[in-house]
């Protein structure tokens, strides 16, 4: 670690391959901080296993796809740490510290739990790893003694409650831990889905991965919704919600060609497909090179599991440090 | 470990010196039951602090306290694995993994839990550690692989949680984890305290510690509470609810005297000073032993030091292989 860079922890739960939607929101940023900070990318195994508890070898499958596409995307591990939550035995032994740290009712009362909990229809069935898991994010964060975290919007409170068991934890035992801030990446993560309705999502099948390939990518692209109003060529069309015109703007570099084709499609003469075949060619150009990337690292599954021991091993010995430094404020370090 | 032999856990929160009510509920049964069983006690600290976490150095030194109580009753390191709960890593690592399989609800209607939570008066200020704590039992039991856990009648809602996640991880993951059985010692714990009314316990100031020096001892069996009727020596007393008799009954070894002593003060002219004058004689013969025992230990702290290193040690050993086995079921023991 460069001791003048900040340090930055993202992470994503192992559920699938990554879509164009994680692209904008996160990884597109990563490969830009992690010129900038030392930076450690979590894949949280043991997140996902809160509510995949039923099918933990889909889990570990995802945690391998999710690494390809990090390097895929060019997150590069001589600058990125990539490790795997559950390998990082201070995480556990951190979370149960600070699980003293926290009264249940101030837990009940994280916006992100409470929505999640309501989305999930948890309520009677909801479980203790659930509603603990800002807990367990602190930890995740103060075992590397992160300065930034970036997140999505909706995770804002969870950094709070970080914030909140750093001061609770320092205040009793001295200062120890470091405060984190949030930071929400401009792009945002909320690129709509193939639908035009909702976020880009696996569970609402409407994404496009990193690594589709080029005929899967084509039928999705050709099925995006556009004007359901657009019938003929010749009508006029609506560029507003138009799911393909909004990928243009994030996706197209000549901005012109957009612009003119915009004004075509609003005046009428020009057909949703041949919109699409535009769209089509600049996201394949875009995810042509992160397919093949991703094509050559499969072949060597050991490079990625290599990588990812290497990442925790890092890791452990950057998180150990913090754990030996926590013990100690609190007094159980036994030195026998 | 002997394979023959079933394992036993026991354990005590650090909470200061070990008293009567301890021995007879939990010492004495321990130093028999150190035979039969291949038997691990926990000095669970990190218990210890879910409600002491502002006062991490007692909780430290009553650590090195209770474990020279151990030894000076004759709990024998050669054949008693005595071990310091926040050493034992893979226990907040099972915690973690525990917490998905108990939801708030179940929690929330823990017994043992309910009456602490009530009286304490912690309700709104309860943490997350408390509340999980019985999550954290399972870890410590199943660690270990414990068959039998010598508890109090009250702490039998704590096993029986320990068991539904057993079977919980059992049926999602495979045999891995083992059922324990809780037994009740014969003895009890309730051995009342001088007061007469409560259990004998530390914060009623009520309690006979095995380290109490003659004077003390002296002064607080002369401070017993008897019969407050009985004003004068040759007035007929009561003999129900009588603290010292109730201790001869327990200490005394000739109960035919201790018969003729109950006739004669029930029918007057024995004093208060002279039955607590034969149980003093009686209490000193059964403490000196122990409280000499303690002297000679303390002179070499690094002794009670190393023993309880190699009890962590020799409990890694098996709480890791535990772990491991865990990880396995659940397919988070990534082979790197």
């Amino acid at each position: 670690m460069n001791a003048n860079k900040k340090i930055a922890l993202t992470g994503d739960r192992p559920s699938g391959k990554l879509h164009l939607g994680h692209y904008l929101g996160s990884l597109k940023n990563r490969v830009k901080m992690q010129d900038e900070f030392n930076q450690f990318v979590m894949i949280a195994d043991l997140q996902a296993l809160t509510d995949n508890y039923k099918t933990p070898e889909k889990v570990r499958d995802n945690v391998f796809q999710v690494c390809l596409d990090y390097l895929a995307v060019g997150i590069d591990p001589s600058k990125t740490t990539i490790f795997i939550q559950s390998q990082i035995h201070a995480i556990s032994e951190l979370t149960k510290l600070y699980l003293n740290l926290v009264t249940i009712a101030r837990l009940s009362r994280n916006p992100t739990v409470k929505e999640e909990i309501k989305n999930k229809g948890l309520e009677d069935r909801l479980t203790a790893g659930f509603l603990v898991y800002p807990v367990s994010q602190a930890a995740d964060i103060t075992c590397v003694g992160a300065d930034v975290v970036p997140v999505g919007n909706d995770q804002i409170p969870m950094i709070e409650q970080c914030n909140e068991i750093v001061d609770s934890f320092n205040s009793l035992y001295g200062p120890v831990l470091n405060r984190c801030k949030a930071i929400v990446p401009e792009i945002g993560d909320r690129l709509v889905g193939l639908d035009g309705k909702m976020k880009m999502s696996k569970s609402l099948d409407n994404a496009i991965y990193l690594s589709d390939e080029p005929d899967t990518l084509k039928k999705k692209v050709m099925s995006m919704y556009t004007d359901p109003n657009h019938l003929r060529v010749e009508d006029p069309g609506q560029v507003e919600g138009n799911t393909v015109f909004s990928y243009l703007d994030i996706f197209a570099t000549n901005a012109v060609e957009v612009e003119k084709m915009k004004e075509h499609y609003q005046r009428g003469g020009l057909g949703d497909v041949a919109v699409k075949r535009y769209l089509l060619d600049i996201l394949e150009e875009f995810i042509k090179p992160i397919r093949e990337r991703r094509k050559e690292l499969e072949k060597n599954p050991q490079f990625i599991w290599d990588t990812l021991k290497a990442g925790c091993k890092s890791t452990n010995d950057t998180a150990n440090k913090t754990l030996a430094r926590v013990k100690e404020a609190m007094k159980i370090n036994y030195k026998f």
